[in-house]
């Protein structure tokens, strides 16, 4: 499937002069981003965008390895038919009309013209790839905001749900590999991908929305393997009454027994998620950070209330805040003032400076019993330097204990947390997120290591 | 306690001309901010920042009726006796080194010497009043932003969750009232607060960050009545084990059994939530937005797989989604393309434009079994134009039923949805914070017909 995310020349079937059809967005888009050979097809048009248009895909000079299709629907079955009559790999099917609106005479002349050809959609968004460039998003950048490079790919069974989870990753800084949308699933489906992605270099983390699962049991066979590699994140819809019956008038998905996907979901070695947000807390956290050697946690604040707060939260996450080690304490006096609260949480208190933390973060990487630590920086006291991030991103470079960092703020506070979250440190702003996000780290090295 | 909030005269104990040190921040800040007379208080200085300085109160030209102290903390009692002496009402104790460092003598010398004077602190970063002007947070704008003119008042037994929430709020353009961190709460503490903001006619919505209650009894007794004036949103921490253990550290606050806690809450009509982010999300919904009549939903997207998120998060919360009525389905028939998905949640499809919403609002407006709207709008799609934010705050002006915006995604959205928020609009980027919004809504109309 390498070749449907990066070929060597795509073919845009449907290309278009009109700056507000879907088929010119998609070529201006590609001619920016992708570095092979793109060929506009529309029997149309001499030029558009300056690149020779070609009247249908038996005219071009070479076959290409991918096509991408924005006509009418009727007209679709018989360009999929000619794509594979001359030996194209894999057609992504942006247009609409078919099964979703009820014409399944559609669908099925889509199937039967395809061959060995493997079609992606009908009625997708289709893909996005940070390093090929390939990026079928008929959106303009202006409206969607396209992530940077990363290891987090994405697959979606809702266009919509996908490409506000993709702009609002590109806003927050978040890195991104791959992003699929696979629309109707008439031919490649939600499994399709993950095991593909499962074996994706580039992918460090899978996360995925869907609404129901087509073949539970290949998928369930198919997850407990990716999942033994890499981890698998999950956000499954439909899981009420209401949410299952308004799944059923989106995608037509079953959206099945909540408990029975469950149940799958465990035995996979998946974990479940309930909302986007929590999804890529969890995938940037994973995707960067080392695993836990354990349950425990060090806590660190210059804040009193956000070490109250933060000890409540992991707690209920169901992780543990051990007692420091006399020597660790010993240490800590020493170098500390003497108004810094001496615990876990460790309160270096309101006027600590970087030093404070350079102090603290020493304690907690060599403490044997700390196997990950939750960092509290207000950046709304004077005495907190922008230093921090090197202090902090030295720590999180060594990959000896996962760190995550708690602040919450308006600009300033937030500049810095993006510096941090560029340097591979995971950012939230309250001290929950951060716990559920650690919580999510130890559970996988739970599932690794069975 | 008016005059605490809004005096004629302040007069700040410890003013600096050395930019770096407390005295001098809030002198600035006031000089800015606070348009009564201001003075400043300094034996060395003939003058700081342009205005005339005094080398005590007692060489004052009038008895001011507020005092600003950040002086060194044995120093503080008899400048608090000369202070009560000469009639001065209210001081704010800028200055720590009390009983939260074990100092207790330091603590009884200052109570013995308040006589009538009340006392906010010691150890506190004071008051935020965005109507008055006094404003005694110690740090600069840069690293705290101060939050906008608004309904929702706060009060915090931290000095550091207090701030950053402040400057977070103020960041994301939500409205401040007023602002009180009480540290040590030696005199003043936090049930006075209550009771003042349950009759401050500005304050709409009360929050409260607390690790514990100082007097069980009173708090109850002065919770419950003001909760059925106006929302009380509490914040207490310190709910497990290890939480209880680090607010006794912190602010020798016995946290006390969470159950018992739970009991009172619920006695008392008050709406707990468990973070930062939670309570600001259920005030800016209380203090905008009408109650609903019932626990009725009606939910209206543009993109499927957000209608099947909402139905799911709506559910979860407790509250209902009824199917629409006969005649509200004809006339959406009749005035809305055969593609859109004619049910509840309202799914006005990837192509919907701001007439289709304009459409789907009326008819939910006019719906009787419709009691509050969630209404998803994902501008990463080429539709909906910039119009439908006066759409929307239409709709929310006239305070039929509450309406909340749900949209996820980069800059492009961002700014709609604080152009939406400025309008009274509460907007979230997941349904699940709109849905546990919409359930505090409902609760509290639950607590005010009681």
């Amino acid at each position: 499937m390498k070749t449907l995310f990066s070929p060597k020349s795509i073919a845009v079937v449907g290309a278009s002069r009109d700056p507000h059809k879907v088929g010119h967005v998609i070529l201006k888009n590609l001619l920016e981003s992708f570095s092979g050979e793109v060929f506009p097809i529309n029997p149309n048009a001499e030029e558009i965008l300056g690149k020779r248009c070609y009247p249908d895909l038996k005219s071009l000079p070479e076959v290409p390895e991918l096509i991408i299709i924005s006509i009418p629907a009727k007209l679709v079955p018989d360009v999929i038919k000619e794509a594979s009559s001359i030996g194209v790999k894999y057609a992504i099917v942006i247009s609409g009309g078919f099964g979703e609106v009820g014409r399944k005479d559609l669908d099925k002349a889509l199937f039967e013209a395809k061959d060995e050809l493997r079609i992606l959609g009908p009625n997708c968004l289709g893909i996005y790839d940070s390093e090929s460039g390939v990026d079928t998003l008929f959106l303009p950048e202006y409206r969607l905001k396209r992530p940077r490079k990363g290891g987090i790919s994405l697959v979606s069974q809702s266009g919509a749900v996908g490409s506000s989870i993709l702009d609002w990753a590109g806003e927050e800084g978040f890195g991104v590999s791959k992003f699929v949308s696979y629309g109707n699933a008439l031919d490649l489906k939600e499994t399709d991908f993950l095991e593909y992605l499962g074996l994706d270099k580039s992918t460090r983390v899978i996360c995925m929305y869907i609404e129901g699962v087509s073949d539970g049991k290949r998928f369930l066979e198919v997850a407990s393997h990716v999942s033994k590699r890499k981890p698998i994140i999950v956000m499954k819809v439909g899981r009420t009454k209401s949410g299952s019956k308004a799944a059923r008038s989106h995608t037509g998905a079953m959206a099945g027994d909540d408990v029975i996907y469950n149940g799958v979901f465990k035995q996979a070695g998946i974990i479940r998620v309930y909302d986007m947000v929590s999804m890529f807390d969890i995938a940037r956290t994973l995707s960067e950070q080392p695993l836990p050697r354990g349950p425990n946690v060090g806590i660190i604040t210059n804040g009193g209330g956000y070490g109250v707060i933060s000890a409540d939260e992991v707690s209920e996450a169901g992780l543990l805040i051990p007692e420091l080690s006399s020597e660790a304490r010993k240490e800590l006096k020493k170098k500390l003032p003497p108004h810094a609260v001496i615990s876990n949480p460790l309160d270096l208190v309101g006027d600590a400076d970087v030093e404070r933390y350079k102090v603290a973060l020493e304690v907690m990487e060599n403490e044997a019993n700390i196997h990950m630590v939750m960092c509290n920086v207000l950046f709304q006291t004077a005495g907190v330097q922008s230093e921090i991030i090197d202090v902090i991103r030295e720590f999180s470079d060594r990959k000896n204990k996962p760190i995550v960092v708690v602040s919450a703020g308006g600009d300033y506070t937030r500049f810095h947390m993006r510096m941090l979250e560029r340097s591979g440190v995971p950012t939230f702003d309250s001290p929950r997120r951060a716990a559920l996000a650690l919580k999510a780290l130890y559970d996988y090295s739970q599932i690794r290591s069975q």
